[in-house]
């Protein structure tokens, strides 16, 4: 955001300032990453990177890139994870937590609103009133690049564009009280992502660990080679029925240490900071506000 | 949808025939119906009718709008198809069907791609080798005019536009097999949508009567004032925490009488003909193709 308009610039090395982008011909500002995804080898060369740079903490981060339809979320996809929400009596939706293993059989795929999007050190709205059980989920988000339907394991990762951290915050009591997890999953302000997006060829899943914090207490801490459905398997398997489009995100998941995961539960309350931190994918921090919504939606950054 | 490019027209009364819509002042083919949605009562005045009237049976009609976010889909919302529901054993994620009453005590919301959608007379993918138990379910859908948070019931009827008919096509094996009913709903060419839309003064939803054939079997028949949860207490629920925006559809619940409510179920086989009827709604009528998907995503018609 510049001047009150959305721009995408490119973070530089150590992830502390960024250069604006333009159109390399038109000199034109980029206002959206959308439209470079499919074709980013070729694409990302008709992108020029001002020479200025500017501090992050000066700038107001939007999220990376605001889809074209709900964002695809996937449910109790790390083993701790479904065996402590199983646990906590919130997970009205699935029988599994009544029986030997809370971990699913198949992916758990269920959608969030993108009008929920809102960038890193943007507030969360606690909605007072509605909701008496708000929780955080750190995980991993991909980005899709490429398009395409049938797409195999194999083949996935080629479909990828890159990932960015990403919060499903969730109202609990909703969750569970409406059964399928929509509602409770998107509230205006439940969608922190950010703070930037990066290029696959920048990220090493093998080794990327995932770690939240809540005023900076450690909550959550986990390998993302840890899921129980991977990447490829996931694209492989919404995208056997479902033509998946660039720019649509996949969130994989959250692992153990979710608010509903201790006892007593530690739900946030206006106030709380929560940051979610990988190496090369920054820091997604945001604070739970009291109460007042935040930005309209549509608008997008990079 | 005339020479390629989608364009919106109004159906006479009728039904059978229709003006193309352009801008009144230059002149221009109208090509989305959203933009006239929030303030159509001023806006409306801006749209000239041609004066030629082109039969509906001669064009190749597109969904009347494509939201900008999933559509917001309402499950278990008549008594007695939360009953046969229940007894089908295709439902994986409430636990209210292994109790007393198979009705939920609150809406359940999930939701279905916005580039599921076909139009009436395109095909709807069989999903062969994907699903074998393709199903169908009529429904009366709603069309949001205004936005809004915090919307009550007493408000609510004042922020829809109007009304169309809807199939929430659904593949039973993979709405159970994924517990979350997304993926299972959402598969390509899942939703047929139209044949038009109506504005809410036209309806009487005392009287609206929905019916749906299979083969000039009827299967479903029901009056809309059995809904569980009505019009107005859908868009309260889902306005609470979520604003809610010109354009947004929300597709009310299927009545009995689905494939899973037989016993053998009656499931949808290629070359069936699902045709989905409502006083002044028009006849919504797609055919189970033989595989191939239809349309690419992204077009828009009224």
């Amino acid at each position: 955001m510049r001047d009150g308009e959305p721009q995408v610039g490119l973070v530089t090395e150590g992830g502390d300032t960024l250069r604006p982008l333009r159109d390399a011909i038109t000199g034109r500002p980029v206002a959206s990453l959308t439209p470079f995804l499919s074709g980013w080898a070729e694409l990302k060369e008709t992108l020029r990177p001002d020479d200025e740079e500017l501090p992050l903490t000066f700038l107001s981060l939007l999220p990376p890139l605001r889809p074209s339809r709900n964002l695809l979320c996937v449910g109790r996809n790390y083993h701790e994870h479904a065996e402590e929400f199983a646990r906590s009596g919130f997970d009205s939706s699935d029988p599994a937590g009544r029986t030997a293993s809370a971990s699913p059989e198949h992916p758990v795929i269920f959608t969030k609103s993108p009008d929920a999007l809102i960038g890193s050190g943007e507030e969360i709205d606690p909605h007072t009133g509605l909701t008496e059980s708000l929780d955080y989920e750190g995980e991993l988000a991909v980005i899709l690049g490429v398009g395409g339907r049938g797409i195999t394991a194999e083949d996935a990762l080629g479909h990828v564009w890159g990932y960015c951290l990403f919060n499903d915050v969730t109202a609990r009591d909703l969750q569970k009280r409406h059964t399928q997890w929509f509602l409770g999953k998107s509230l205006d302000t439940f969608g922190p992502m950010g703070p930037f997006a990066v290029t696959a060829d920048e990220v090493d899943l093998a080794t990327t660990r995932l770690t939240t914090t809540v005023n900076g207490e450690k909550r959550q801490d986990a390998l993302v080679t840890d899921l129980i459905f991977d990447i490829p398997t996931l694209i492989a398997t919404i995208s056997a029925g479902l033509t998946l489009k660039p720019g649509d995100v996949i969130a994989t998941g959250t692992p153990k240490g979710v608010g509903i995961g201790f006892d007593p539960p530690k739900f946030l309350v206006p106030g709380d900071e929560v940051s979610i931190a990988a190496p090369r994918l920054g820091v997604l921090t945001n604070r739970v506000g009291r109460g007042a919504a935040g930005r309209p939606p549509g608008d997008e950054r990079a």
